[in-house]
């Protein structure tokens, strides 16, 4: 990545004051001091307060920017609105470079607001005096090292807390805190496999915007996936060329939740971020354009996410045909997931012949296996227990044979995880198995033996999903993302 | 209901003889025996094995039926398939009522196995001389009382294992032996509030099918909502009949989830039940003549039951309009809940002027409330903050004063659960509070406060869910079923 880029003085400042500073534990002014020391902020830090003295954290107290002696690099607002553009002048006397406007109150509140932003864009010389991230957002976030690591941190510049976290080929680029704030933090401590690079909340975008911040992520390698929340699009004809690009990096995928699809939701995000209305054609042709994975709720951005980086960090193959196998130990689950397989663009493909000699071996002779993938495990279990053969061997041998079915590019399965019963795979046996094929758990039984079971597949890099639908789904925009990939 | 209904020998029969019984625990015919025995069944119970001598479970073996002095209403089978013509000839010599096959191996197996059915309708004389349900099922299960009450069960008839269980107002009907036995318990485990009238598994409908057991349940006054999983329809004319029926039963609500709507799903379900095929067309013109509630997927089959059956357990109102308002401590969440909300059909009502008037109260001036039902919290938090006033009685005084608004018909919330943060929302308030609109609770954080503050929530009838977009699609379809309900 290159070093001149504007986003980098905003994610690696070498000093930085926060503006706003405060002694109160409470207020946020206070928070980012303590994410920045207590994440290994390595740079220096400046508290300013015209109110306070002393110090907080350690770190003594300056009365205004103009105070300090070492150049800036980033300022970070935590102040009232109405003081932003003077702090602002301050900023450009001292020859800060970028300021990141955690303070709210601008384009979302009407008239007032926006006469706070032309003053600004006055004050600024239209951003060209000081690059400016936000307002209205909860700051932006390197990870480096995972939290339970010695080196654990990195650069947390945001007002909220953030526990247990680990690094990953994740970038997560939003208008909405909620998303870099409780949110993401929950989703990692649900799958705590999944691993975050850089949580960045863009706000109401007054300057810089998802532009700049995703051109930054396309160049950075550590980056596979990004996540984006938008409002509104900054630059429609940019943000497609760069979407464009990435279509010919292989192991890099954009997923897109749009807010403010219906006019209800348009009339919402403009009193959250100031964003105006954009027409629902509009949208839909820069998305259609851009050839990016689309996510239309929350919960399924962050389950695409999480496939991918598990694609993408394990290097498994994407899906070229969409050719999968079911394998459950109902017959009903078997017909529902087939109705959703069709409905999803994938298929049942029939198996080689040795495949099926395999599996014609380990059916009973009342109830011989499908020629295509969709396996009913029931009869087999049968017949294992009739024969007095340990079902779980029965179970590993099948899954292998199928996996290494040439004409299979990934599988389905069902398991029933719970703390009363005994598993009916070998998880030992999967938790070690090597393959560069798409394995998806369905997992049925009840929270604890879910929870557990699925940290540990999540591990080697099979996706466990609660809903049979969500699986599917999943392993579908891998499909479609295949697809967007060959597009030239 | 009708004493006199042919399902009534099923569910409430006097005797019983098990064909099949085995003194071995980890078989089938041994747990029948003892779910029977376990969950307080006042009838008589016959174990039958050719093959076993002494006793089972403190029950004497008989060789054969014909061994029996007493009566016997009901023959539940264990077998080998191939032994079921001749064992149901001893039936209908013994005048056994009804026989519950649970056995495998029909028509889901093709060419031998449809000859075992034409036997058996042959010795039957067309079911004339004795009703079948099954074969190929996992039997039924009426529930009378909670697990964890002295008068424990019902009638459990089944071979799978059944043990957290509440009585309640939901009848499962299925041809998927998971969705009665695993997928089952666990939604029950998960889901502690949701109640169980009967659970179904009618299998491959060889005699009696969805029809018997819907008619049932449409006209026993302990059911609300009846749950189904259908892989063909044996009697469409008269399910659509049945339906409509229902559309004037106000407390009463029908889901189906149809297997085999697709060519694959069909290929499925003809080796998993023995279904024919039917065609797209007809089924979807089968539902909507129905005009009853469509899932899509299991989940969604097992939360619109829980939906209803909490509506109509606690009295609420189904919605007229669908006049929702959402509150959010994050502006993001309100964008995304309006897109939702119209994807849904749904709508923001404008507030009326007195709720408005408190509203105005409690946002700060830099941000006034919208007039219309969409909330965004967080600026009420800032000013609580600010004021040094409890955020939580803020949070209360809120959805006390929108639930009051007369033009709004159920409220989504959103509320972070977790063990390390307080919640922002009195609980104790919560699951106090009397209503007879809807409350649902969008529920973000870690799973243990999740699960935790959910059953807490649930016992008072707030519905809990864990994504947005399923919150909101579960309010659309009590909706839809309140405009089916005034259809004629």
């Amino acid at each position: 990545m290159s070093d001149n880029h504007v986003v980098d003085i905003f994610l690696n400042p070498k000093t930085v004051a926060v503006i706003g500073a405060s002694k109160n534990p409470r207020k946020g002014g206070y928070r980012i001091i303590n994410n920045l020391l207590t994440n290994n902020y390595k740079g220096k830090i400046f508290p300013i307060n015209p109110n306070s003295d002393g110090e907080v954290l350690g770190l003594k107290f300056n009365k205004s920017l103009l105070e300090i002696k070492e150049d800036i690099d980033l300022a970070i607002f935590y102040t009232p609105n109405s003081v932003v553009p003077d702090i602002l002048k301050d900023c450009i006397k001292k020859s800060v470079k970028g300021a990141l406007i955690e303070t709210a109150g601008f384009e979302e509140v009407g008239e007032r607001g926006l006469k706070l932003r032309d003053k600004i864009i006055e004050v600024t010389d239209n951003f060209s005096k000081i690059r400016i991230v936000g307002p209205n957002c909860m700051g932006l976030t390197k990870i480096d090292d995972d939290s339970e690591s010695e080196e654990k941190g990195g650069f947390f510049s945001g007002f909220g807390v953030f526990n247990n976290y680990k690094r990953g080929n994740i970038a997560i680029i939003t208008q909405s805190g909620m998303l870099n704030g409780g949110y993401l933090m929950n989703m990692m401590e649900n799958y705590p496999e999944m691993g975050i690079r850089y949580s960045l909340s863009i706000g109401n975008k007054m300057d810089l915007s998802e532009i700049e911040f995703l051109e930054y992520c396309i160049n950075d390698p550590s980056v596979n996936v990004i996540a984006l929340y938008l409002e509104s699009f900054k630059d429609p004809r940019k943000f497609i060329e760069l979407c464009k690009q990435v279509k010919t990096i292989p192991n890099k995928t954009i997923i897109l939740l749009k807010g403010g699809r219906t006019t209800l939701g348009q009339k919402a995000s403009s009193s959250h971020t100031g964003s105006l209305a954009e027409s629902k054609h509009l949208i839909q042709a820069i998305i259609k354009q851009a050839g990016i994975i689309q996510a239309e709720n929350l919960h399924d951005l962050f389950q695409f996410a999480r496939t991918f980086s598990m694609i993408y960090s394990s290097g498994k193959k994407l899906p070229k045909y969409g050719n999968v196998s079911m394998m459950a130990g109902s017959g009903g689950a078997g017909t529902i997931s087939a109705d959703l397989t069709m409905k999803y663009g994938l298929t049942f493909p029939i198996m080689e012949e040795k495949t099926y000699q395999v599996l014609k071996e380990l059916y009973p002779e009342w109830m011989p296996p499908n020629r295509f993938a969709l396996l009913d495990l029931f009869p087999t279990f049968e017949k294992a227990r009739m024969n007095n053969v340990s079902q779980k061997d029965v179970m590993t041998r099948i899954w292998k044979t199928v996996i290494d079915d040439s004409n299979v590019e990934g599988v389905f399965n069902m398991m029933f995880a719970s703390k009363r019963f005994s598993n009916r795979y070998d998880i030992d046996e999967m938790t070690h198995f090597k393959t560069d094929k798409i394995i998806f758990m369905w997992m049925v039984g009840d929270t604890e033996g879910i929870l557990h079971i699925s940290r540990l597949l999540n591990r080697n890099h099979i996706g466990t999903f609660t809903s049979i639908e969500e699986m599917i789904k999943n392993f579908s925009i891998l499909l479609q993302e295949s697809k967007n990939k060959r597009i030239p």
